[in-house]
């Protein structure tokens, strides 16, 4: 059994990063010596986060302001930012500089190209020169890359429920270029801890709704993902939607297959694509995955089904959006880097 | 102000049903007669729905088995059928014929076609001289019909969802004949109020997943209507999902427009169709509707939006699945009827 | 039918302030012509709250900032103050004075006593010399003094639920003086519709938790009422609980009865105090009351049990904290100060 | 490390009986052999509950008719039954004479007194003499008589709430011997899996309400043991209410503390008695319990208060009523029988 490996965990007081933490609390090749946050300085994890009183080291870890150097001196190899979006980027410079490896869970890494970052994101990206050495980690799409990666950005939650099912089919050439129609629904927690109104209880309870349409940022990372498998450009609309529930990512796509392609060709080639990958659950044709089987986990459901009356297939994933859409995969990464089982840390049901 | 009209309601045990009495024990032109229920036959309705104790005639009526003699003799006027699918069509015909006016919510007689019940419902249409007289009752479509109909069928709630913003863009030609993508969700009163493992709390509370795919029964009145509109084929998918809510019902539909249709167009026209209706609100472009706007109403709430990256219609709609998609639609018709007005018994927020 | 009467909201923007707006849209004796707020000066009610979009003036009226000269201007006649508390009583004064009745959902002036206003409210209260002439409002209990008062305090959301099974048994001695032990549950409506995290769905949705334990605040005016009733010191200890719901009030309560004292004799005293109020629904005995069955309505519902094994009786009520214990409460003593139907426009269910 | 142990869970298809099997699946010294069920005889562990598909033995498990015989062939040293009420009774017996040990979730064993039984639960019971072997098996409070017994009664879920607060308290005379007060609110879990309208969604959603007032069963199981700590009779009254939670129970307990006793002398106690007890997580005075805290877990929070007005000591608790109230304690009990680290299997978070 290798040594554990000393961990950090920078901005833990999202819903990712308190799921993060609890993954790595009880991950057994995990040695977390130091969680950050500038405005929980001096408190235990466990004061903060009462459910994990009495679990490995919360009750002892406290937080920190994040500074590299005292992340130096503490021996972290590895450091999970559960950061916002533009905060992410101000830490993994220094961090990467100083020889510590990135799992980076925000959006700041995961475009290859600045211009379409600029696009999506409203500013230029400060330190463009990362991009090209970030990896765009899907851990079950370009394992190799990530082995070996420096800063990896772990994609965003509903790009990991629509590119799984998608690109085995992309890349293989089952779908036409028709535009792909994408409706996804999340849970809350998909939407962040943060003071705001129209995420309290009573707003949200009897909520459905659509929102950021039509340009949701994820969109970007889908576009470039799927259009790298495709080798083509992809069109598509996307369309994200709140329903109440704290956690769950369930996502249908409406794509126009290539001629003669039937449903039993696209269960080929996903069944080929995910045979031994543990966290691909396929489901066969005309099963609808439920977001409840996955939730808490970092397993994906996938189900597919063909309209014969309409010509379209109808591709259907589940996942959890705070753990393989982003904590779970992010401790999958980091799993892959340390040659530890995939599964290690992870087989929580 | 004309005289109250003498009316029954059949099988109210059910989630629309509950929700038509809600409405009809309130209306101000509606004298509730009779209530049927063989199973709940001699309780008091307020026995039953302790919500109504002290409302209306809700202590001192009693169910009765369902006879349409007794119905007769009571002198009612109108029957709103609030039945499973299957036994609506075993009370409409003797009730017809006793010169009482149906109001059914049931599938029964919403197709005009007996083959495309056969192929959707799984068995023959045991009375289908009654398709051709029965209207499919939509009441901002085709009001005049309605009015003088003896037998109104009253359209399902995904589908008002659906035809409601689609109908005045597929009348005027402003959507391609490519196949459409109709994404929605229903809370848990759309399935039903039966014993079931499926429905349960705990099953449904942290569940988001899609069902009867790709085959789900509404897709017959859908179709068919959007045909009559359009005057050709439709061909379109449609998932329905079920999400951990009462009631609410969201669409998202993904439409390629004709050439040369911008969102100003799909604004210009749904504001023409719907100017001086009271109950379908026009949001605007890139305005999504929240289904907690629309609870407990008659309301739907409709916005659009051009997505230009992939040259795509998004439409979206929310409704109350068993107001404006059952209970209150079929108060709206009954309003119609009797030349009272449309609001009449309907402006509950 | 007497002219309707103009009315002002001030403060409508927490979930009590929403639940006011919804009745008195609809209420056919109230002519709403002013809605303050300071922050939402300027904008259309709807706009504000896209439920009411359609509905009455809701498109209309926009929130002006609260000036008292612009509502005298305006002819109002009454004043709802859907204020938080501590800033009700710098309205209240110069409404009275300029000589509108103000109608106060807040909790500043509901004790008669100064000193023990200081002791729960942690300040002196500035303006004693109103609470004299305010009256504790609880409809059901002192009817002819707010149909003559100018400033009506309407009762809490617990105290409602607690006050109206408890009072009349004290007032006839039922109760004897060993400390009351009450349990209450709320939905998190309750808790107000301001930017927290605690109140976020996320953290609300799988939380059953007490709170403000061992002193809330509204023990001040329960133990008021109860010894203004009983005549006599009465001990009691309060534990209120957040559950995931919107809204709804569910409270448990256990006394020890005085000597003889059975079930039947409670059923008939609360019988006798009830018999003629349109809005207390009493259940019976070992009857539980449902929180569903009151929600969005001005209903209480009271069941009641006697353990025989531990010789001590078990009161339990459910309203809808922001109906029967706020907003309908409210109207509810607004009908009776213009001597209109008690349940003028509060038959919604 | 010990060998793993062949274990049999029988009828594993409620909510306790899922848990069960989750904990189970992922414990690493439980070798889970064998599952019976007669309706899902033939099926695959996952097949019936997709969540646990890839995990461990869940998808070559099938489950089989509940068979003495089979299992003893199987090699089951180790019976949980997760069967109902009345149903555990009729396996326990022949397991027990096979020589497996015997760990009953129900309520068949939890008694002592076979004429206390028939009192609560309407009938004899039919094997008096079992009563006796069985120990009611609360792991903190009776280890030494767990450890060796072959039939381990575990409490129920509102009784361990209620007992591991009260239980040292009582034991070393903190409590008046007036009656308690005691107010428990449960998710929808504890009201089974089973076709039932009450339990419906949206029945259960939007619902606060008391149930089974003044008896429920579980009162008989509270009563035997704390009148065993105190040592004389202990009256009380107990009101359960179900709430719209997955899991969760959360109780609250009035009780008059005896004369000189402080808030701090029953922190002291209560330190004392679960000082090493690593599931009991004394949260301090004046602290709330919250359910979401230990849901999905094996841990219990306590908190208390000592209300000075009314001169009451007021405890309260939080556990998530399948796990530690249900199977999270049958496994910990297993631990103990099989000298394993208490929290081994058990500290999922």
């Amino acid at each position: 059994m290798p040594d554990s490996i000393p961990i950090a965990v920078l901005g833990a007081s999202g819903y990712s990063g308190i799921e993060l933490l609890r993954l790595l609390l009880r991950h057994p090749q995990a040695n977390l010596v130091a969680v950050t946050s500038r405005q929980l300085a001096g408190r235990a994890l466990s004061d903060e986060f009462p459910r994990f009183r009495g679990v490995g080291v919360a009750d002892s870890l406290r937080f920190t302001a994040p500074e590299v150097s005292a992340l130096v001196q503490a021996g972290v190899k590895v450091a999970f930012l559960a950061l916002p979006h533009g905060v992410s980027l101000q830490f993994a410079a220094p961090l990467l500089e100083a020889g510590i490896r990135v799992i980076d869970l925000s959006a700041d890494f995961r475009l290859r190209c600045a211009k379409r970052y600029a696009e999506f994101y409203d500013h230029e990206h400060p330190c463009p020169q990362w991009l090209d050495k970030a990896v765009y980690a899907l851990p079950e799409w370009r394992p190799e890359q990530i082995r070996t990666a420096q800063l990896i950005a772990c994609p965003g939650c509903y790009p990991t429920s629509i590119l799984l099912p998608l690109l085995p089919l992309m890349r293989e050439g089952l779908i036409s270029p028709e535009p792909l129609c994408i409706s996804s629904m999340s849970g809350a927690s998909g939407a962040g801890r943060k003071e705001s109104v129209p995420l309290l209880f009573c707003e949200v309870q009897n909520s459905l709704r659509s929102y950021s349409v039509p340009v949701h940022r994820h969109l970007s990372e889908i576009t470039q993902e799927l259009e790298l498998a495709a080798g083509r450009p992809v069109p598509l609309s996307f369309v994200p939607h709140l329903v109440p529930c704290h956690s769950g990512i369930c996502s249908t796509i409406f794509a126009r297959p290539a001629a003669g392609v039937d449903a039993a060709a696209v269960g080929e080639v996903l069944q080929r694509a995910y045979r031994s990958q543990p966290f691909v659950r396929l489901l066969g044709e005309n099963r609808s995955p439920d977001s409840k089987n996955v939730v808490g986990s970092n397993f994906i459901d996938i189900g597919w089904s063909m309209d014969q009356r309409s010509g379209q297939l109808i591709l259907m994933s589940a996942e959890d959006n705070i753990g393989k859409g982003a904590a779970g995969q992010a401790v999958q990464n980091f799993n892959l880097c340390h040659g530890l089982a995939p599964t290690e840390g992870l087989l929580n049901i």
